[in-house]
């Protein structure tokens, strides 16, 4: 049985909630650690999940590695490593536009996709913040607009790259001994604003054709980019209201540019702590929030808001002025939502601190399973999603819950499938594998 | 037992030889088959090995699939896909500093070593070519000097990103919530002729500190990089009287530059063609050189020494007006060992095709397990090799054949480890973990 929801698991070191690692079950060297990892993917591979994915960010956030673990092996090479470790789980990386060159990126997801046997997916993000920057080369963070003409160009090439040899290219003739048709190879030739890539990549077709391709930008540039490339987008929603605002406009974007919605999925974000109980749920939520160190996570807020850390007071509110959104060129989005949430629920900068540190702005639900399954239900019954991102607060323990407790409730609503019925990631979000584009204006 | 020897296999799709995938016995689709690698790997470590090794550049050669397989899933993905399927065995990526970013680069290497437990190793390149600068943004490609120069500024930040933890970084100290100590991270604050890089690294030291660094230069701007930095060097030596002035030539270097010269380890490449008899050895080379397509070959060999295919004449000796040496701004080490190799043999361009499609200029062998044996003790006893480089002219064949039937003949002479006995690959080599190098002058 198939099911019209898609689950995909973001893993995170020893979990989302940033003192998970404080607890006294969890291994605070797991981030890296490949048997931890390994363990993360085959609990997700029992629930049957559509895919599993990783954040990045190359850089040491803040400078500091004192509030939680900061060690994060590069996305491709771990998800490689999975990828030995399960047979049918889609692999999602995330990986910068900004600060990679797309003959690199495009052969490694498509030898992710090769190795994989067609799971590799590319959560496309253009990677805000100086700190990131100043690791490659730059002393000022490239602008808001321009980091997103750069992804779009960057992905054009990755396009033009994957669809350069046709799935019949490799003729393998060893009578004649032409082991490829050249005329079935297409070099890129690209040159634009950005790049100049002329291919052919050297890498064959693989499975899926490319990879899926995943964005979770919230800003204008950041939806209209979403709306023209992404087949799954992640998105940080707190309410019924804004999620479907949301999924409507995304929706809304995809079909006036031609594109059919359907082949948009979109995922909110939810950070489940689970309970047999819903007593034993929310004394899980208070003991991790209890275990935030308040003056790193003030210092982290701060960052965030771009204010000095002596501007925020932990009993009070946000203070009045605030940077103008307009003004901040990194992780616009983000910004905006943090804000939003404090002046909605006009939380302490205490309280706030406990929100984001559950799930950096992304929805926190503490619950039993039948509650977390309603809860889901809930959204996807009334156009706000097309399934979830689940991030567990705490791992291993929050994905085996989720997995043994939440999943068979799923699936006996009839929402979830109840086995892997094809093979690629593609297939698990009923997304056809593209045919090689050809010609200037045939990206899409 | 121990032995003297360092052996790495050399894993090339089908085998080394260019028409290797035209055997009966052959995958052609093997180059992007994960398991064909697994099976590969798993044999060279049933040899005891001390590591194996992939080759890379990122282009389609000549733009042409037509002659051999031209699929290549990117080294330092599919290493790490191998380090899954083994535990022992040290894995070797080649990757460009002319096309990388080094602060992805020494994070994939780091993240590797982590993977596998330190068992990660770097062949570091330049990458000649200009069909590789076309595809990085480049209409022309940068001057054998430039590339140089450029690549030893990317390993000196390299060496500083993986270094920026202490190996008492992760404190982990869950009661006082902190999981990090700050003062034991130094950021690379590189600030270059070529790079500026903040730093420090995201991912914690790995198991072996760094990978082990390898190179192959054989130009004199090789050499000296490779004595600066090289802990293995692979080489290409037609001849005993060559392969010892190479060596000779290289351990002086690095001592003239205040290092031991036991700390570089130097292995000339052989591409042993092996039969139970010697007449057996010889019918499988020659069987290999009639399966060449000479149309194809020459039209390889003419870019190589940057002359037009109808310059050349299967029947004759290379003509006497060749482009000289030192306008060669590519694969300048390559292009002087092959006509080098043809005057000295006074070859036609038909003999020199099928000397240079069993090893690109590697020494071919063809002979009984105890006459490679043989072959193999005589350039390490002579002063000429601290190991060698295997080179199986067929895959997986010719890598079975070296450790079922070579490899014992070396143990039995006490030559070679009957057992692994270290964990990482710097151990395999003999070679220290080197301690984290603090302030400027730090890196040797």
């Amino acid at each position: 049985m198939t099911g019209r929801l898609h689950l995909n698991a973001f893993l995170m070191d020893n979990g989302h909630h940033e003192a998970a690692w404080r607890l006294p079950e969890s291994d605070p060297h797991a981030a890296t650690d490949v048997a931890h990892w390994q363990h993360l993917a085959r609990v997700a591979e029992r629930g049957k999940l559509d895919s599993l994915f990783l954040a990045d960010s190359p850089v040491v956030w803040g400078g500091s590695i004192a509030r939680r673990p900061a060690a994060a092996l590069e996305p491709t090479l771990l998800l490689t490593a999975l990828a030995g470790a399960t047979r049918h789980i889609g692999l999602i990386a995330t990986a910068s536009t900004t600060y990679n060159e797309p003959f690199n990126l495009a052969r490694r997801f498509a030898s992710l996709d090769h190795i994989s046997g067609g799971r590799a997916g590319w959560n496309i993000v253009t990677t805000a913040g100086l700190d990131a920057a100043r690791n490659f080369n730059l002393t000022a963070l490239p602008a808001h607009r321009d980091r997103y003409a750069r992804a779009a160009e960057f992905v054009e090439v990755s396009l033009k790259l994957w669809d350069s040899w046709d799935d019949e290219a490799v003729l393998a003739d060893k009578t004649a001994g032409v082991w490829g048709d050249d005329a079935r190879l297409h070099p890129a030739s690209h040159t634009g604003d950005f790049y100049r890539v002329a291919g052919p990549l050297n890498v064959s077709r693989s499975p899926q054709g490319r990879p899926l391709l995943v964005q979770a930008g919230s800003s204008e540039s950041g939806k209209d980019f979403a709306a023209r490339y992404a087949e799954a987008v992640f998105t940080a929603q707190q309410t019924l209201a804004d999620a479907q605002a949301f999924y409507r406009d995304l929706k809304g974007r995809a079909a006036a540019l031609g594109r059919d919605p359907e082949t948009v999925k979109i995922l909110p974000g939810i950070v489940p702590a689970i309970g047999a109980t819903e007593r034993e749920a929310l004394a899980l939520e208070e003991e991790l929030d209890r275990l935030i160190r308040p003056e790193y996570a003030k210092a982290q807020l701060a960052e965030h808001l771009r204010v000095s850390p002596e501007d925020l007071h932990l009993d009070r509110e946000l203070p009045a002025d605030l940077p103008d959104e307009d003004s901040i060129q990194g992780a616009k989005s983000r910004y905006t939502l943090i804000v939003t949430l404090a002046r909605r629920e006009r939380l302490t900068v205490r309280q706030l601190i406990g929100r984001l540190g559950g799930g950096r702005g992304h929805r926190t639900f503490a619950g039993t399973p039948e509650q977390v399954a309603d809860a889901i239900q809930h959204w996807a019954d009334n156009g706000a999603a097309d399934g979830f991102n689940i991030m567990p607060p705490v791992l291993p323990r929050g994905l085996e819950d989720f997995v043994d407790h939440v999943v068979p409730i799923l699936q006996r609503r009839g929402l979830f499938r109840t086995d892997y019925e094809g093979t690629t990631l593609r297939e698990h979000y009923g997304l056809p594998r593209p045919a090689p584009a050809r010609g200037l204006a045939a990206a899409r």
